[in-house]
């Protein structure tokens, strides 16, 4: 394990033909963006390279597999794009777990392993990353690798919203425009669509609201019935998160959503400096200091009460 | 009555002393951060320069009034920004309505009385042609300055979501937080704070979700005993507009808010190229292709008729 420079990270993507590239799982915008637009752009320079998704590409950012079709080679060389740490590569883990030979990643928290761990932690996105590595290989910027880049920035900054948005995400989007990406299209997509399903469930979600810490934490829940009785995927999943941290007055706003396997997928979102990645350490989670997330294993009643116990402390 | 270049009015803007800066009534982001904008650069020009509103300061923008006085001074020129036409001025109308020196404006529907008329509709914002303004004028851009011509940005924009966001838009987004402009708060503000009166009244906008045209039209109302139940000001109602036209399938949102003149103000906003501005037109309105806005006299049902057959011509 070493970490190494962007200009290194540059030098050994040029240096091999035959990739890999693996996002984390629940995989979202930065995640696909990153893998896309450097998938792309290693194709650009004559070599193999696949993206492997952690689960399943959502199907609201199929416009990134347009010009995407599988490859058939023997890979040689693994990257891992967004992922902070090793579990979060989800089904990936078992066979990719131990041959990672690359980690481009922009969480500070990250601790991958991986043969080379090229870190940026000043980027709002990992695809930010890719940006720059995409530039100093000398490869052109396509309508597909602008739009994959566009996709990462816009939806890790919340369309250049959040405090991690910096003067080079938007450097970065004025150039991407440009160069003709479909923002307007993306923008809508992630951000300005609303199924009828989604927006029954942000009512629920809303009714499900409670209110600790003198109003300084706010908890919303998803269960699985929820979601039945809407008929909710995950693409009506996304994006509650940042419900709870909205309210006036609220510092910690947390987010739980039950999934299959008994556990309760935790969102935490924070206002003030309030540190999210350290309070979901404590869960064996993590993830940026205004925004990150962990798992509970457990009935609602019981992770709630963890979840608040350990607000209490904090706030 | 002449239409002027951006220079020519950066000229006349350094050819006179003493400003009265007018915005449009219901003052939202961009005339308030133009306004603003302009009249910091003017007074570091060593002028005169008071902002004249058309209402009340919205109080969640009172952080750009935080260096603002009103001067002591006889006004002999008068500017009105974000100002589409001479109703828009509200009150500000009777007084000043004959003695616009100069409109400074980026809706390419403008239809202002003005002895000049600069109006760049390629600018997503108001504050952009303020920007290149005071560039030409070589005026520092202060902390206050940058603020404001944020606030407007980002505000017009959607923060920087809409299909009006230009490359043009990320550029002076990128310089203004290099010169320490206060995105962070001003987006905490402006996209990320809900009151929890404003979550009740989102909820129960909601409920009053009718879908038209086979679900290519949505409409929504408040009416001033919703407002009233819940304790709702003006901040409450803003972003309302935004949520009927979300919906997956939606062409043209509708959103119909009672006045306590007797009137109905009418937000409308499309996707797909629907013209929003056209549309208003017919009851006396207008704005941009995608957002725009009229007036309706009447009680619930007659105004919601007329907004509903006039749709059902248009989809």
């Amino acid at each position: 394990m070493r970490k190494i420079t962007l200009s290194e990270t540059a030098t050994l993507l040029s240096e091999n033909d035959n990739f890999h590239i693996l996002t984390h799982r629940y995989p979202d915008g930065d995640t696909l963006g990153s893998a896309f637009a450097l998938c792309f752009a290693l194709r650009t320079l004559g070599k193999n390279a696949n993206v492997k998704i952690s689960g399943k590409l959502p199907s609201k950012f199929s416009y990134l597999t347009e010009n995407y079709c599988e490859q058939e080679f023997d890979c040689d060389y693994v990257v891992s794009v967004d992922v902070a740490a090793p579990s979060l590569l989800g089904e990936l883990q078992e066979h990719y777990g131990d041959k990672i030979d690359l980690c481009i990643d922009h969480h500070g928290s990250n601790s991958m392993v991986a043969d080379n761990i090229c870190v940026d932690a000043s980027c709002a996105a990992a695809s930010e990353i890719i940006y720059v590595l995409i530039k100093a290989m000398n490869v052109e910027i396509t309508r597909d690798i602008a739009n994959a880049i566009y996709t990462g920035i816009s939806t890790d900054t919340g369309c250049f919203c959040y405090t991690n948005t910096t003067a080079q995400s938007h450097h970065i989007a004025a150039e991407l425009i440009d160069l003709g990406c479909d923002f307007s299209m993306i923008n809508r997509i992630n951000f300005e669509t609303k199924t009828r399903a989604k927006l029954k469930m942000e009512r629920m979600v809303y009714d499900t609201m409670e209110f600790y810490c003198g109003g300084k934490c706010a908890i919303i829940y998803t269960t699985l019935a929820m979601q039945k009785a809407l008929g909710a995927g995950d693409d009506e999943m996304e994006g509650l998160a940042s419900i709870p941290r909205q309210i006036e007055g609220v510092k910690m706003g947390i987010t739980m959503r039950e999934k299959e396997d008994g556990t309760f997928k935790v969102s935490v979102r924070t206002n003030d400096g309030i540190n999210a990645s350290e309070f979901c350490a404590r869960f064996g989670g993590g993830g940026h200091v205004a925004a990150s997330g962990c798992s509970i294993k457990g009935d609602l009643a019981t992770a709630k009460y963890m979840l608040i116990k350990a607000a209490e402390e904090v706030l």
